[in-house]
């Protein structure tokens, strides 16, 4: 009997803790994002976190090493790469009207505060602490790269991109110049940017 | 009188007090780059910088806001963009040939620590602090990159690119793929892949 009631009370404890945590965990990350938004990331302390989410710092050393690790399982877990999967690319047969929508969406994202700052700072961590750097790479970046290589391979497999074209290096070429921008803020990051760097990207690589 | 030897004793100080300032200046500059090497960007002190200098902090903070301004101007006076102007780039009138040059010596610069560990760490703080990025990039990049578009104008000139083709979005297309490379290490950074990208950026915009 005072086996079966002790069972009975850690069954009822054991959902409950998992419920807090839980509970816990989303508070936190959700603070990690606000926070970031309001004061920017140099400015942005475990301690800030804590206390905007209503918990000890002890309870988010328990869980991440530091406030970058925070703010990158804040970040993806805001549907930035649903688990499920990436929505495919489209694939109109035009080629070139495909990466420009692509780009120009990839554009948008990158002026917009709540992917910019924290992708922001998350690259900048990522430049001077190589683990961290590989997971956001992993987790954040190469999911939408994949998609563009299938993307060009499929226009490749069709008979649009010439034979001897790599189309992970177009990949690059294409994305590397918004990032460029993006990232060193060289010059305005724009629509017509993204579809200057498509065409010219293309001029060689379409058979016309 | 006593005001020419007054004048006689602020003409010695001056010159004694203004070359130990330039000693000072140089030991704190070498001390940042040291320990850049030593302990990365992170463990990177003003505390430490001066330690190594035989300076008090306070000196450092005289002159400096940051331990990224100290490195900024520790980079720069390395030689990287001598005040003298860039030495010209390379013109066989081969623009391909040409430009696999510079961007097997650019990879090069990147895989070197003395280069990548500083300007990684410039960029990564200059990625969250927007003024100092702003300063980075005009002391460290656009040099090299105005040179780059100099030289496809001049390439445009002799009628080797086509004309519709905007050489400034060239010299992103073909300097935004390593920069991506470098910076988020999706990829190793070699002379193959430098080559990569200068011929596929190239296919459409040289006339052949």
């Amino acid at each position: 009997m005072a086996d079966k009631a002790a069972d009975k009370a850690a069954d009822k404890a054991a959902p409950d803790s998992a419920r807090r945590s839980e509970r816990a965990r989303r508070a936190i990350l959700d603070a990690a994002l606000e926070l970031i938004g309001e004061m920017g990331y140099p400015r942005l302390t475990i301690e800030a976190i804590a206390a905007r989410a209503g918990v000890g710092k002890q309870t988010i050393y328990r869980w991440w090493p530091s406030k970058a690790a925070v703010l990158l399982d804040a970040f993806t877990a805001q549907g930035e790469t649903p688990e499920g999967g990436e929505p495919a690319l489209p694939d109109t047969g035009d080629l070139e009207a495909d990466l420009k929508l692509v780009l120009r969406g990839a554009v948008d994202q990158m002026n917009a505060p709540a992917y910019d700052l924290p992708a922001r700072a998350l690259t900048a961590e990522g430049l001077v602490n190589p683990e961290l750097g590989a997971h956001f790479v992993a987790r954040v970046l190469e999911p939408g790269l994949r998609l563009l290589a299938e993307r060009l391979r499929a226009a490749q497999e069709a008979g649009q991109i010439a034979r001897g074209v790599d189309p992970d290096v177009v990949v690059e070429l294409v994305c590397g110049p918004l990032t460029h921008r993006w990232l060193l803020r060289t010059h305005p990051l724009s629509h017509d940017y993204a579809d200057a760097v498509v065409e010219t990207a293309l001029r060689g690589v379409l058979k016309r």
